[in-house]
């Protein structure tokens, strides 16, 4: 097994990593509604038209799960990544409609040896998903946005004693 | 279309909603798992037994969708929901495995009309995955906890006037 490219000394607070873009598929943002959340507005098309959102629009869940893929893919799968524990912001500020493209993004808000493990570093970040302005002067949108810790292992590995 | 059956009303501050229960399949899992949230600990078997976490576990963001899922036909298939703007808390205190079964429940922890749409409530909750004691001591576990808004309609409609 190769050494992580990404370690918890890669992540410093303010670091801006933009993380690709993803287009939303209609046929997958439907299959997920369907199995994951069957509310009308995302699964039936006349509900969905007569609804606050105007349209089917995705699960937030599902809007969530496409932004995690695109940081997986361009950070956290060269990475020492040891999961989360969670965070405390998660928002959708506006529908996401099939077809449309989000840009992915992350900035790292705070990073800090952990007290009672210090061979692990916790990242705590803030992702987005980012729509492009439609080109009708509506603007960008930002329709999701997540701040939440990640937990790294640290370049130097395990320090010889762990005081917790 | 008939009138939902749950109102903002009948979502009062203390109200606490059994959802129902999943088991997670393993199929289901990986096959999410690859899709959305493909780190080794995820989707590799050997990788995952060598982590934290001792085996393959869920992506955060299935467990998520499971919890949705149960709140979903427990409450919202039958409520004025309106969807949500997010929420201030999401944690995933212990991983998921194949095989678990899961509690699902929510209580609400406020409930107030909205200011600048009247005809909107918003009722703020904590959704939570519990895993059962598997029988061996070492006792329940919440596996998975998000605090967030969602907005209802008012059994009695739209006021006349909308100062906003």
């Amino acid at each position: 097994m190769t050494a992580p490219e990404v370690c918890f000394e890669d992540l410093p607070a303010g670091r801006r990593i933009a993380l690709g873009a993803v287009v939303v598929d209609r046929d997958e943002m439907l299959a997920f509604n369907r199995r994951f959340d069957p509310q009308p507005f995302h699964v039936d098309e006349d509900a969905a038209r007569a609804s606050l959102f105007g349209g089917l629009c995705a699960s937030g869940w599902f809007t969530a799960s496409l932004w995690m893929r695109c940081y997986v893919d361009a950070v956290l799968s060269r990475s020492a990544s040891m999961g989360s524990p969670g965070g405390d912001e998660i928002a959708w500020p506006a529908p996401v409609f099939a077809g449309d493209r989000l840009e992915a993004a992350m900035e790292i808000v705070a990073a800090r040896v952990s007290a009672s493990r210090p061979q692990l570093g916790l990242v705590t970040l803030t992702g987005t998903l980012t729509r492009a302005d439609p080109g009708d002067g509506a603007g960008e949108d930002v329709v999701f946005r997540a701040r939440f810790t990640g937990m790294f292992g640290r370049r130097d590995g395990a320090p010889a004693s762990d005081p917790a």
